[in-house]
């Protein structure tokens, strides 16, 4: 088959119109999202993510109308009846419909919509290395809510896109934060350095699988701690993290090599050991 | 009638499904937005409501496929097929729909909807003076846009709420900027204080008249500068502007009297001015 959506648990056609007018997903970015992978027809880490949905529910106080399982059964009817094996599995849920007005309203019930499409492939890249950019990062102090307020985020993808760069990684006062759509991470003297997962950044599914497991595992020293962007690019590696992304090796930066401009050694064994791990989960990659 | 909506140039009821799943509206809020008061039958500043509108959508660029004469047409069509003479219209415009993907989509239709419903009367409150809540500024660093991008509004208009306040006013690093939904002004000394419009606020079409044309008819000296929340808890008097709080007299901030806890001179010769332009420019208020 290929991409379909699902709504109210029913199969459809992504060209069917699912929302109202007064959605306040539609009218107010009132809502939340989350993105799994699906390898060898098999979501990964699919439990954090739908903790993470419920956390960013809480944090929104929209109520959680579906459990896990329900939810868990929605991404496998997706799977068998997209016919897909290696695609990306999108879930939103938005507080509801009610006449616009800013205040929460009562008695309304949330919308989920849902969708599968097939993955992109980034081999070539993720062998060679990706081109970032930095930008200031003009979003909101609840970054770490995963909300489908975007704006600041697609204008930051943007300036990549047209810096023909893969991703724009945010600075807010000196302090890089993350990229549009994924975690930076950096290699000096051997320790990983991140930003902490407070307030400014989302705490990413696959940045938390790196800090609590791989790193661990390979042995590595994370530090979560703010750096500003002249550390970063005196760093001997530079990666992103993303559930798409998946593990990104950085070449350039700003148009400058980072390292000798290939991915370096811890990186490449970080990105072995998550493929390992998506074997582990899902079968093969 | 009452209450409907406008899509696609069609009148439809508001229960009727206008947006497709992956509208970017939808998923990443990615539009933006004027809400236009009708009073006696006839918008009021539309003009410079639709001036904002080509405004935000050049800054996010968005193609603007509709002139202002169209716009205006379904404005009048609205208020004609609702029968509805005291309304606000509230007027949509989204990228469109595109797989989902942040970097701004090629070929993609923007997606217009509109909708009118009956204005809320505070004729009351505005008797009494309202009372308001200092809360922190989470927004974005583009309030100057009128995006759809409005979670931390949101947020802050739902403090307001639970306080039993009739609006939040956010502060940025002790800079008091606006409200959730409308602007600040203060009275000190006989002089009135506003924020600056940059890229903090959004620049009011309410606030626009009050600087441009009623604080110069009245011979008030406006001064647009950052002032603290320190500041604004000892002025004179305080008040709200926009489109459906119009002039909002201020009895208490966060609990306390502002001046004597009644509407004040300064702010009641504003409010006389405004009723008088709207009757000028609409026919009655």
């Amino acid at each position: 088959m290929g991409p379909i959506g699902l709504v109210d648990g029913r199969i459809i056609n992504l060209d069917e119109k699912v929302a109202v007018m007064e959605d306040r997903g539609y009218q107010f970015g009132d809502g939340v999202y989350e993105v799994t992978r699906v390898y060898n027809g098999r979501p990964f880490a699919l439990k954090s993510h739908m903790d993470r949905l419920y956390r960013s529910l809480r944090e929104l106080r929209i109520p959680a109308v579906y459990t896990f399982e329900e939810l868990a059964g929605f991404h496998r009817r997706l799977i068998e009846e997209s016919g897909l094996d290696s695609a990306a599995i999108y879930l939103q849920i938005t507080r509801g419909a009610a006449p616009r007005a800013h205040a929460f309203p009562e008695n309304v019930v949330p919308c989920l919509t849902m969708s599968i499409r097939p993955a992109k492939s980034h081999a070539e890249l993720r062998a060679a290395g990706a081109k970032i950019v930095f930008v200031p990062d003009e979003r909101w102090l609840r970054c770490d809510i995963k909300s489908i307020n975007l704006l600041a985020n697609l204008l930051a993808k943007q300036r990549a896109k047209e810096a023909g760069a893969y991703e724009a990684v945010q600075v807010r006062e000196g302090i890089v934060t993350e990229g549009s759509s994924s975690n930076f991470f950096l290699v000096k003297d051997g320790v990983l350095w991140t930003h902490p997962a407070n307030n400014l950044i989302l705490r990413g599914v696959t940045r938390t699988i790196i800090v609590e497991k791989l790193a661990p595992q390979l042995g590595l020293t994370v530090v979560e701690k703010p750096f500003d962007a002249a550390f970063a690019r005196k760093a001997d590696e530079v990666f992103l993290s993303g559930t798409n992304t998946e593990i990104m090796p950085v070449a350039l930066l700003d148009g400058d090599k980072v390292g000798d401009g290939r991915p370096g050694p811890v990186t490449s064994k970080i990105m072995e050991a998550y493929d390992a791990l998506i074997t582990q989960e899902c079968g093969r990659k």
